[in-house]
């Protein structure tokens, strides 16, 4: 997986105390500390998985000699009934972490399947679906990670690696023009400016200004065709806001090169998962 | 808020990092530090709120003079075009503190507004609706405080506050009997022992075990009341498995004392609310 | 060891520090890194012993290789003289980590220790030996499985996974009904409600008010007699405040379920251990 | 207090999280958020005080406004009855930070207890009592403050910061000369170097090697006096091991310069304190 | 001061941790806890000064009513003899923070006097300073802020926010084309493409390839300008490898839009600047 | 290495999340995750190393099968163009991790040359060359190795472990006498009290206060002789203040014990040290 590792161990780490805190009431009372078992991981539903390795390290903190044994990769679209990993180890590891461990695969899954979903639904454009930064606190590295299983790109990561001049910045700065001049003395050489702009008359200010992207925000596609065609490949355009399933083939066609959608991570419907045992094995040790 | 403000403000501290990183390019390149504004935020969709102080704490991260004033309390109702708060301060921590209070308002308003929904279909009936821990890692704690502002109930906070032997316990213990029975040992004498439970021989058998509540797993409404029969008010009972706005009045009907509901916490839509400045004035300290 | 993993090595870590800080100037300019030695850990009185693992846990810090050949368990009686543990290893690890150890050591057996003297006086009633929130910050989770070892059982671990009423929250409630009926609502339905009283008056109005629980609190043995013929077997009893080896017979013949001792961890007193080197055999990697 | 803030802010978060966690479930539901109270802290038993600040600062962190008018300060010596402390804020933050300052206060106050217990034995004689190594994981800091506050002295605080070289060292390092020759070398110019010693030809030896300080370990009154007279002021001498109060006098007597005493700190009978409310007030903000 | 506070915060702390870690043993000894006193900071060495907002954060933990009168700004040059700032409060917020604030002035003050001095030499040409990540581990940020500071601009911040192609790559990738194809492909659309070229050859593959930035690796001025006139302002390009003030002017005379230079932050001489105390009034509190 | 590995281990994580945050962009984007590669750390600059333990850990936090093939041992005089290390592994683990390795080994291996060239000069006299607290914030323990590394010996290491009455204690305490007395009462029985002087007068006050060392702060050669002389070996005797290479000859000449240098850690000039791959080879997993 691509997302730093320190993070990721971190996030586990909060993510275990939050759910296991002083300890697994019902597993310690009831299950030996060295008794083991087995099972699988199955999609209940379609779509594309996305979390795997995130599962499997769970499952590894509580016992590092746990056999995590995936049978899909992240990225790949299942059915329902599909086993997405079979697990082996102690059992105490495999009760205690098995919410956590499906919570995260759940969750990044329901991106990873809503973006596939938007991304077949403008294949043969140009267009690449992006993310934004309405993202879940905490949880933007992994989503956006899930939003690349699912075949979308990523947009910046945050306010510190990328310059997006809104509509209140706008308003502060007093224009675009300055609004523009201002962030490229003020960021490194090595940053783009982007700049959001509501109709025709911002697409002509910001391209005066300099920009390298233009953001069409919530424009009509008829709109978004007469943007593009002004701009005429001289940056790259952004389709922005309300889209959805219902509007994004005609962003697409109206020619723009990015389209990001918000509700890829700020509305997430998780995709049905569930771990199994499938029978019990005590040995000790 | 109930929130532990020791772990709130931790949690605010990572998603700001998470965002801000080094520094908001935009933002500071084009905003003087000394320039103040003002503007409002308001939700687009109607719904109910909460989240607000997690809000104004965020603003105040930037400037500790933020004015935030509320206009409505977490577990309104609001109609679209609500103001919910109005705000005043430096126009960098307007700016840079947008998106994340948002991120935030949205997400926890999404499942506030949601639960009120299921509650107000049971309304009448004396059951309660109550979330799980099919919550975002990371996010609990604030999950079940929007779950509450939405008129519903809390179950356990984690593994390590409340004894829930489910399907996978029963069979690692070799059944209810014993799985209730070292729980009992293992457990403070301070918390009830909970049994999930399929069929009603399942009933049977986690009464005669001595369990404090039984959860009916994925029951059809008419098993769920013959089991309601057969408990007779010797223990709490809960409804549980695939709960949605479709059966969630047969549930109740049923005469459940609990009704808990993952979809609450693992498929949010978020309440769509916006922040705009009203103008600008600039003020030189 | 049942304490969670995590919490551990924090623990650990924080202690080494505490000790260690910058490094070990003694041992660091005295001994090679890679001498190596061996020894052992012994009682030096008799008692109960408990927190090997941790001991372990930390020579092993310094040296991954260390052998810690555990030759009693934790909940073992030992008498003056008996080893512990034969040790191998790094030199440096030895004797950098053996304060440390020997602290966390001789002061979980030292509670470990009274806990199975209370609990041979109660031996043949059915009242549990438990502990409270008296412990020494920082260490509860330690202190309560030192508890463990020695017999007793655990109350519960903090004010978030347990409800106990006590004499300022009913002041302030305004009665013991009012109390209980506000506890009932605010908290999750896995958590049983105890009501500490003071009198028999005090049983009646918290059996009334439907409390699960009563606390004796420092009741005169007669008095705790007819405490339990009134409660008649309808909520679990627990007798507390002052209990020591003179009165704890007393309160067991009175019939109570629990009995919570303070002095358990706030006053411990710490079992005499030590640590040996045989000779020493350098060894250059 | 002499006390590191950063570190003790931090203690009182590790503690706070400990007994808190998600919240105080009982005052949470019991009592509103804006209910004020008042009452004090006082002492059931005679002894000398210690741990009041820490006791401030918790309540602190729950009401910002939290009024703590301290009777006494911090190595006072107390009667039973005496009021330590009134306190006046809100009910909540009372009732949930009461155990925990309480825990503090009568383990620090039991260790001040204890040390002004012996510093009062050789009272007339020019030895200072020290505290040692074997204190509680975690709260070195506070134990040896308390030391301080009972009249005592610190002795190093951990390894970082002092040399000493104990049997052990001595062991591996092949004698007593090459040890002192090798930490003289190996540590800064501004750190004495201590050698433990168990007769007299240890300690014409580590007089020879040009030891800073000789500890005389284990010693009987007689061979301590023999001791110091060989030494002759040359260098100070330090008594240890077994020492209480039943031969603290003698050691004096003996004229050693320090008597270290490790169950100062490793062996702490609490000193018995409670906080008990006034009457309640209720004030809506 | 436009870095991050949260990080500065830490930064602040784990620094002031590593030089009082336990009490500063000489204040505490000799200085009264209510004792004030006043003095100033002053450069003993002509410069630019940077990081007078540290200074004063340091000292402000101490003591939260510290008065802190900055004379000069950040990126002012300043005079030998020059007092940059009045300070009057406590003595042991005083003498304990002294060596902290002082170094973190000392080395910032270096790298932004530094800085300035290559500003001045390439004074009326186009070119920027910029600063490279050959920082000090740690210090990233405040040592980005000293080079602003000193009329400087920052590159990117690290590995996450800006692409750059440099030689290792290249051979791993097998060439520039594949290798900015990949980097395309593979980051966010917000992010500028630059590759670094040792001759011309390079500079025509880059261009073909579509990189945003040319790096000029180690080039004589000659081949420089020779490149920027094959590059004919398409893109930016920047000088690095090897500058120092001998040959900056050459490299700012080939036309090129950057210029980094790695010794800015690798090779710091701190400015010297030292804090005394006028006189010392005590004041009990 | 003898720095705590605890602490190294933050540091370097440190260090990491503060370059490469949320992931290469540049290197993920280029190699593929099971590419693996080798090359060797080069001297281009003669001097003496230290680091190399760091360099290697910080390699294998990103691959922990990493080779590092250490060919000379911190602490060695290296020529122009010694290999230091030969590698091989993961290719994304050297190209990542080479910045950050080479910023250690540049910037220790700079301390340990000036450190050498130091000791060099006053070869042949018994004065040993110290440090001092003025390190680069957050570094002190590296740099405190590097001048050992480099010949040279550490001074205590920050504010609490060692007394030093500079100047400013000596003004605020009202006399040497009384700021020698007040901080022997004060510290432990462990630790050396140091005295800052600057004249002859200072000296004998410092003499007969009882301090175990003194300082001679910024003295003329004679002075210094004169002071030496007067002290006649009853204490150890440090010469500090403005020492450089043109100097130091002289104060070793002047009979001191020690000599400090601040410039050793505040004025770093780093080492020409490069990183190259040989080849590449692709093996996938």
């Amino acid at each position: 997986m691509e997302i730093n590792l320190f993070d990721l161990e971190k996030l586990i780490d909060r993510s275990l105390r939050e759910d296991i805190g002083t300890g697994d009431l019902t597993t310690n009372s009831i299950v030996a500390p060295d008794a083991t078992t087995y099972g699988y991981i199955m999609a209940k539903e379609g779509g594309v998985v996305a979390g795997l390795q995130i599962a499997e390290m769970i499952f590894c903190r509580f016992d590092p000699a746990f056999e995590f044994k995936a049978l899909v990769r992240d990225g790949d679209r299942v059915r329902p009934g599909s086993i997405l990993a079979e697990i082996a180890g102690r059992a105490r590891a495999i009760l205690a972490g098995e919410r956590l461990a499906l919570n995260f695969l759940q969750h990044m899954s329901g991106i990873a399947t809503r973006t596939a979903g938007l991304v077949s639904l403008v294949e043969g454009s140009p267009a690449r679906i992006v993310d934004t930064r309405k993202t879940t606190p905490g949880l933007r590295a992994i989503e956006k990670y899930a939003v690349k299983a699912g075949g979308g790109y990523n947009h910046r990561f945050g306010l510190y690696d990328g310059v997006l001049i809104k509509d209140n910045h706008i308003k502060v700065a007093g224009g675009i023009g300055p609004a523009v001049k201002s962030a490229r003395l003020g960021s490194p050489h090595t940053v783009r400016i982007e700049v959001e702009v509501e109709d025709l008359a911002g697409v002509r200010e910001a391209l005066s200004a300099g920009a390298d992207i233009i953001m069409l925000d919530n424009m009509a596609p008829e709109e978004m065709q007469e943007a593009v065609k002004l701009i005429a490949g001289r940056v790259l355009v952004e389709a922005s806001g309300g889209i959805s399933e219902g509007n994004i083939r005609a962003a697409a066609a109206a020619g723009v090169d990015l389209i990001s959608v918000g509700a890829l991570t700020h509305s997430v419907k998780s995709l049905d998962i569930c771990l199994d045992l499938h029978m019990v094995k005590t040995v000790r040790n």
